[in-house]
């Protein structure tokens, strides 16, 4: 390991730009209620018009999303997530600022035990190098103790509760880095309450 | 060049996973609506609950991501469209059999002319090695000519007309594999009728 990769597994500055769609004439109710259950004093985060920004450390970074996530799906309302999941060495000068908070998780308890059953699928692209395939079959391995998995066209399916899998995409993600790669990038989608699972029709 | 790259170069095999969000009670006459109107004759194309699929030639998947888009937004509808285009070598034998198809365009006459202000974020992610740098830089450049272009984090921010934009991120991914990249990913946000651009309220 490369003293690079090293003072990356120390710091973990991780960032992710995501959105979430509920499809409903009430996604604007939707998502502004599932933002304010959510504590984000832990992140740097940032919204425009086309996707939400989140820096900080990694762990934060997970705990911010899996609560929006879980709050704007437990409307019962069909909901979509896609997120871009990132961790680069390169300074992220904003996010460093979120770096002095300790790794205490401000909302993982709240959404532990809401069940929710999702569809969802991922790709993890490591950009830095390292022994990364074998890392990434050691967690999708893992995975499978916790969630359905199963193979798809550019990416892994994922069925089961949202929990397990955002757990499960951030051990993957962290045990790619530490796997070597200096520069990672994973993208994940997720559906939640789709008519599809009830044969209505299909699409995301 | 290498003969790898050569061969990936003459026969552009690509591939698409997204998924299009209306945020409207009304998604499923929305999608089914949009994909009526698609010619997708020339593409290998699935659609689960969480993604669709789309394979083929990249002029094709492009033809008809970019119709599956427009003919969505243009029921006025705030719509979100996330997407990860592949580009990669190893064989696709599903998608090899669309590869007999010619490059005349099924669609893009029929959406040129809708004209769809949106705003866009993606990111290149050459994996395949090449000087991918350069040529992610010069194609920025060139996208100017068309489209407005800010830098976001993790991601190039697009402003303009959706047809633009498509044929910009098109030539963006095409010069990418062209300058050696033999595994090229392209993640793709894009947002149509944002009650944000009137300053409602922000979020995608």
């Amino acid at each position: 390991m490369t003293n690079q990769n090293k003072a990356c597994s120390k710091s973990y500055i991780a960032g992710v730009s995501f959105s979430i769609h509920p499809m409903s004439d009430q996604f604007i109710e939707i998502i502004k209620g599932a933002l304010k259950e959510v504590d984000t004093s832990k992140v740097h985060m940032k919204t425009d018009d086309v996707t939400t920004t989140v820096r900080g450390k990694l762990v934060h970074v997970f705990d911010v999303t899996k609560a929006i996530f879980l709050h704007a799906a437990k409307t019962g309302e069909h909901v979509a997530f896609q997120a871009t999941y990132s961790l680069g060495c390169p300074g992220d000068s904003q996010g460093e600022a979120f770096m002095a908070e300790d790794e205490t998780l401000l909302n993982s308890s709240l959404v532990k035990d809401i069940k929710q059953s999702v569809a969802s699928k991922f790709s993890l692209y490591p950009l830095g190098g390292g022994d990364y395939m074998d890392v990434i079959y050691a967690q999708i391995e893992a995975m499978k103790k916790h969630v359905s998995v199963s193979p798809t066209h550019y990416s892994t399916r994922l069925d089961g509760e949202a929990v397990a899998i955002f757990d499960g995409l951030e051990n993957v993600f962290q045990a790619t880095v530490e796997g070597g790669s200096s520069h990672t990038v994973m993208t994940v989608s997720i559906s939640a309450n789709s008519p599809s699972h009830k044969g209505d029709m299909k699409n995301g």
